[in-house]
């Protein structure tokens, strides 16, 4: 299973970054997660510079493919070379963006005749380019999905972890991360917690 | 204004990232968010290697120093020339931590006689050095706070802005990534919607 990050220069910082620890958080020899871009390193739009994984082609191959957002759409979705580097069908993967990452999936063609949400900045242009956008934190439309407003991170990534490995994951992938009080208890890792994949529940991720 | 994040190799990613892209939100020429660490670089439990903006000793002469968490706070508690770098002070000094960071923050004797809140898995251990640990998702003692789980972040940063610059700045700047619907509407940013700060909303930080 492996799922990839879409990044590119002038990326929002928390929209890679929390869906990058959330995905981190299953823990599966077989669940790889990684940052897709076009050169070994991409800069945030507050200047944080981080390593890319693979290339973008990367993602042609992946299960799961998540675009990230940023100032940096803006440039991308008229940029052919980057454009071109993809070649997603979602037959077969799971497609999604996060806040303006939708008017990438748009340049992409995939989200002709769907409806979409983005960020509030991008709504118009999205709409422009012939998309049905609507104000919603998460819009699914078979297998491709849009998400918008950061914290809405927690609704796409949970449609990918439900879908691949089941709600009781995603749950608890999910709840490792809700303030103390308010969805995590201290009783939450009482030794020999067990999940419905058999492992003790954040085995990996849970020592913050 | 100097905010400065405590990391350390082992940082949780979401611990340091949430803190790192709401903190950038605030537009003040003023307002100037760093991360600090020992060499020049730092690595996430997951393997996210970034660049730290100064060394620890940065943190005396901030006037917010925020620790961040991660497996890694196990074995800083203990390694003295980590902690004989600080020299803080909260009379002078607002002083927080996220989930584990807590443990950081009683190594150098900052909750003596304090209630804490921590991550789950190192409630027992925060307790052992004599702090009152509760299920709280926020506590402050004056100038001191603990937030824990994750999203507790928007909490620790919400009362960083809200004690600096007032509450109509915390509100837009956490408003800014709630999910679409859910606390952000298309509304939000119809032109020369100005805040209390005398700026339009968002002009940095809203193009997502």
């Amino acid at each position: 299973m492996k799922v990839s990050i879409i990044a590119f220069d002038d990326f929002t910082d928390i929209d890679v970054f929390f869906m990058w620890d959330l995905l981190n958080r299953v823990e599966r020899s077989d669940w790889k997660v990684q940052i897709l871009g076009e050169r070994c390193c991409v800069e945030s739009s507050t200047g944080m510079r981080i390593p890319v994984h693979a290339r973008l082609e990367e993602a042609n191959s992946s299960d799961v493919v998540l675009f990230a957002s940023g100032k940096g759409t803006r440039r991308k979705m008229y940029d052919e070379p980057f454009l071109a580097a993809f070649n997603l069908d979602s037959e077969r993967q799971m497609i999604g963006s996060m806040c303006s990452g939708a008017l990438l999936l748009a340049a992409l063609g995939l989200l002709e005749g769907k409806r979409a949400t983005t960020y509030p900045t991008s709504k118009e242009l999205l709409e422009s380019m012939g998309v049905t956008v609507v104000e919603e934190s998460f819009v699914r439309e078979g297998n491709v999905a849009t998400a918008a407003g950061c914290l809405a991170a927690q609704y796409l990534v949970g449609w990918v972890i439900e879908e691949k490995l089941g709600k009781l994951e995603r749950d608890a992938v999910l709840k490792l991360i809700q303030p103390v009080g308010e969805g995590l208890s201290f009783s939450d890792f009482a030794p020999k917690k067990v999940t419905s994949m058999g492992n003790v529940a954040g085995t990996k991720s849970h020592v913050q």
